[in-house]
């Protein structure tokens, strides 16, 4: 869904954000003295504030107000979880080696390179051909090893570097591998992500819950994918941290008593039919989505609507995000409906949250490998009648008919469903014989009227034992993080016109940095001001830096700005202070003893700008900007 | 250090806390559905959010405190790194395997176990013979690997399970190893410990603190280590979370602005001549223990004081801390000083923090590895005359006389320090020849008149450029907490006196819930009051659990108490609630609109229980705890 055309513009914009970051330590590559390691990056003092801040937000905003089970659990995990979970065997991407040097790329990346560079600037490609290779392109995703394979060789890509020939595509599993402990005999991975470690705690989770569904658990945490060829800067990374929700639900009973709180919320969606359809995305009422069936249920609508907040609140532009329903090809079989938030950079729209509706699944996959009943209950008030079907293979008739086969009969007879079952019984009574399909024999049997037994009875049942379903909504901390950088990040003339100043607007709730506290110039006395008003903001809890250089003021102010910081505070006197607003650049004037909580008050979002600029004087600028 | 007996008490004592926290979900077996993997463990949702509480207090106690500079990095790290910092090679312990099944074991954990099972219980041990292994237990660290294999064949240990015979003890790699990338040639690791990441980046941080010592940063995250056999449940784990400050300063003056703030402290400290003459650890005063030299320096110092406050304010028993001072052969070669900060537990005194002043060897090191300079420079207000030695090894008469061996000599003469040159500047004058010990050629050359010019010049300097010390504090947090748990655990009867109720008296600070609210009785009335104080609670951000059952209130008061939860409210009318305080279990009468802000201020420290006490009428208890 990115832009295919990559406008000029973009990279410089990128640039200019990216070297700012870079220069002002919001991110480091890691390990930068030995040359580095490609998707590894540190998050430097601002930066790691700034994540900080996401993370504590993320908390009030979902675990605390929706009294969510936070839970924290280790990255190294046992083979067999993975294994459950279909990572060990399906967590790959295809990729080709250089034959002579060895070298790994991404065979998907590979061709999409060649066809994009050929449909941008070879002049002599056919018609014919650029349209299968705009296709090629549009399929990437869905293309099989062996059709890789075939593109490869009929476009005779050859490896970047090299130009040598390239082998066969072959999966490579994305998990970093080790070995717990010293025997060498217990495989281990790195998690590729949180959730598998609620799933496993779901018994634990939902005693401690009184047994009563619905409710969600939590987890913060690093997760590792060994990515092949990293690209894409700080948004396709080795190591990153994940926010996981993981919403457990019954399945017959998908509403949420707090969907009223978000229904009337407008926001971009980008349903599947209108992504089929060539159209674009559009606003929507999530209330109205629901009803009209676009979004599957209303657990999942609510946790889109409470996302759209997490991601405003910080920051993100809502016109740039929206979000976009899964295809049918890219959701698992077993999803009901997957929604991602894509917030749009200069890289084009990135996925930074999924939404989906996994069923029953992952609960499922750990029952059968570890044999515990990951189930809920529901307990009826008084018994009820229930109908249910029983299936009696008759062993003795089936053993004779079908001798060594008689084991897997009788299990594919169990098996049936209802629907399928009502018919069989339907067959043997009035035709007296039915072909039956045994899918482990791979063949069709002949069963007789007496092989089995057919019927419905009545049962009095006490509860229902049933699989929650799983609604998780899955955050990408540094790509949100990232994005907001993007949409926070301008550039204004100096006050003389001669250069260009970075700003980030971030809102106080980000802010890496609260305030700045700066002598407007360099004396005793304001010193000792300036160390008063700081000792105030830490009794508050308030992140300040302070900056006692002879700097001129304008360029002290700029270097605040380029971090982001919302307020400054300039001593220049020793009874009251002037506190400058960034975007704005509008001063008041506040007294020493009251600079603390104002700055408080901003910082915590009690008051606004606008409501303290209301109470206190304005300054008019004597503090020059330059 | 730790007692040497286990007093029965205790185990069961340590038993009926790790029943209780595992019961109510303060920690869980990982994986336990898959029977769980030894060492690693997961926080539950109350341990999860004491775990949030402590790091929280941490970056508020010193990251804010201090204006540190916090940096995140990532956990996976090329081996080059590790090369650098030693663990590669000397992060070990020492092996030995049973010769037929492949289990392993420490070598140190079979001899302990085994000379203090014959200690304890065989009544034919001769004198000599237990004496004997007293001093194997004393200097069980220090013994290398052919001495460990020498007590394990002389006592004629064998494998604990089996029976089997042992191999020989053989160093084992304690990191978790796995490979970076597709290619399968870029080994890498699980940090071993968060240090490296800061040091690495020493440069960029010198820089964004303006070229300026002393500085510190910091870092949280979560490091590995791949135990041979992990005991000691929570405490020894593969998995874990940890704190660490590396603050630089200028070996030249490791003086600390703030030590006045800390220095009148007083608590148990264990100089290192008291643990060798037998003594026990005594009262000291911070300011004095660093003034008569027993702590190195004044920066130590602080963060001793500092840790101490930092751990008591958790809710750590001042007198079950101690900090005790590294014996020699405890310290790398390079420290300065090192003090861990011991808390008691029911496994004896356990290390908790280290505070460690490492001289420059990190930086050092990483130096050297990489090539780049990771220094610091001290600009002169004025250029200073310093006086230097000049080390001119005349090359043409050492290559006339050593020939190969020259440029080995000529090194060792460049690496003199100031008192040997001084020294054979000396001897040359007077005797003519010296005999000089060059290590690399393991062998004494005779060095002439001639063969090396030694003069002191004064020259004149800008600035000096020195590589700067590291102070580091780092902080096990699971240790810390695990201990918290134990310091806050106690027992006390039921009001009908038949049963003894569970009750951790955690200080509000880390309390992982803030207070519960229940109806007294199940009304529509009382629940509708109830969600209302729930809803000013989550406003004033405030954790709380709202418990709706219809369970006795002393029930429900023990459930509560059990998770450490210091206040209750309980709804027992329209207008105003009872609160309840866990553990003098004390009642006050608080209107519904106050309740929230009395709860915050109590959580946030800014009034104690007595304050409010004094605030709002006492509630004689009609409300029966059973």
């Amino acid at each position: 869904m990115a832009a295919t055309q990559e406008v000029p513009n973009r990279e410089a914009f990128r640039q200019a954000v990216v070297n700012t970051l870079e220069r002002r330590l919001f991110f480091i590559p890691s390990f930068k003295i030995y040359r580095g390691v490609a998707g590894l990056y540190d998050y430097g003092p601002p930066g790691c504030a700034v994540k900080s801040n996401v993370l504590a937000f993320w908390r009030q905003h979902f675990v605390l107000e929706e009294s969510m089970l936070e839970v924290d659990c280790p990255c190294v995990t046992p083979e067999v979880v993975l294994k459950a979970s279909g990572h060990v065997d399906k967590f790959t991407d295809l990729m080709v080696k250089d034959e002579k040097t060895g070298t790994c790329y991404r065979a998907d990346h590979l061709i999409k390179d060649f066809c994009k560079e050929k449909l941008e600037k070879d002049p002599n490609l056919s018609e014919e051909k650029a349209a299968e290779m705009k296709h090629v392109l549009a399929v990437l995703d869905d293309l099989s090893t062996e059709e890789m394979g075939a593109k490869i060789k009929g476009y005779g890509i050859t490896a970047p570097d090299t130009k040598n020939v390239l082998s066969d595509p072959y999966p490579f599993n994305l998990m970093f591998q080790t070995s717990i402990g010293p025997s060498g005999v217990s495989p281990g991975y790195m998690r590729p992500e949180t959730a598998q470690g609620i799933f496993v705690n779901f018994k634990d989770l939902y005693y401690f819950n009184g047994n009563k569904l619905p409710f969600a658990a939590a987890q913060i945490g690093q997760a590792f994918r060994n990515e092949i060829s990293p690209r894409q800067g700080l948004l396709r990374v080795r190591e990153f941290t994940l926010a996981e929700i993981e919403h457990f639900v019954d399945p017959e009973d998908k509403s949420h008593p707090k969907f009223s709180e978000v229904e009337k919320l407008e926001f971009l969606m980008f349903p599947r039919e209108d992504q089929v359809s060539g159209k674009s995305a559009t606003k929507l009422c999530i209330g109205e989505a629901v009803r009209k069936g676009i979004v599957n249920n209303e657990t999942l609508g609510f946790f889109i609507g409470r996302v759209y907040l997490f991601l405003t609140s910080l920051g993100i532009d809502k016109d740039r995000l929206r979000f976009r329903q899964h295809l049918a090809n890219e959701m698992a079989h077993y999803a009901a409906d997957c929604w991602d938030a894509e917030i749009e950079c200069s890289y084009g729209w990135i996925e930074c949250v999924g939404i989906a509706d996994r069923s029953a699944f992952d609960l499922r996959a750990h029952t059968d490998k570890s044999g515990v009943p990951l189930v809920a209950a529901e307990k009826f008030s008084e018994p009820r009648e229930v109908e249910k079907l029983i299936i009696t293979p008759i062993k003795k008739e089936l053993g004779l008919a079908f001798k060594g086969n008689q084991k897997m009969i009788v299990e594919a007879l169990e098996a049936m469903k209802e629907e399928e079952a009502l018919e069989m019984k339907a067959n043997l009574e009035s035709k007296g014989e039915v072909q039956f399909r045994v899918c482990t024999l791979n063949k069709d049997v002949t069963i007789k009227k007496g092989m089995v037994t057919i019927s419905k009875e009545i049962k009095k049942e006490h509860q229902r034992v049933f699989t929650p379903s799983v609604i998780e909504p899955s955050f990408g901390i540094g790509r949100i993080i990232y994005c907001l950088y993007e949409h926070s990040f301008y550039t204004r003339p100096s006050k003389g016109g001669d250069e260009q100043l970075n700003v980030f607007r971030f809102p106080p709730l980000v802010a890496p940095i609260k305030c700045t506290v700066f002598p407007l110039v360099q004396n005793q006395q304001f010193e000792e001001v300036s160390r008063i008003i700081a000792k105030s903001l830490t009794a508050v809890g308030i992140s300040y830096k302070i900056d006692l250089t002879g700097t001129s003021i304008g360029k002290r102010y700029a270097r605040t700005d380029e971090l982001g910081v919302p307020l400054a505070i300039t001593v220049d006197s020793t009874t009251s202070v002037t506190v400058r607003e960034r975007d704005s650049k509008q001063q008041i004037r506040v007294s020493v003893d009251e600079v603390a909580s104002v700055v408080k008050e901003v910082s915590d979002g009690i008051s606004t700008w606008a409501d303290v600029q209301w109470k206190y004087p304005t300054h008019s600028s004597t503090v020059s900007e330059d």
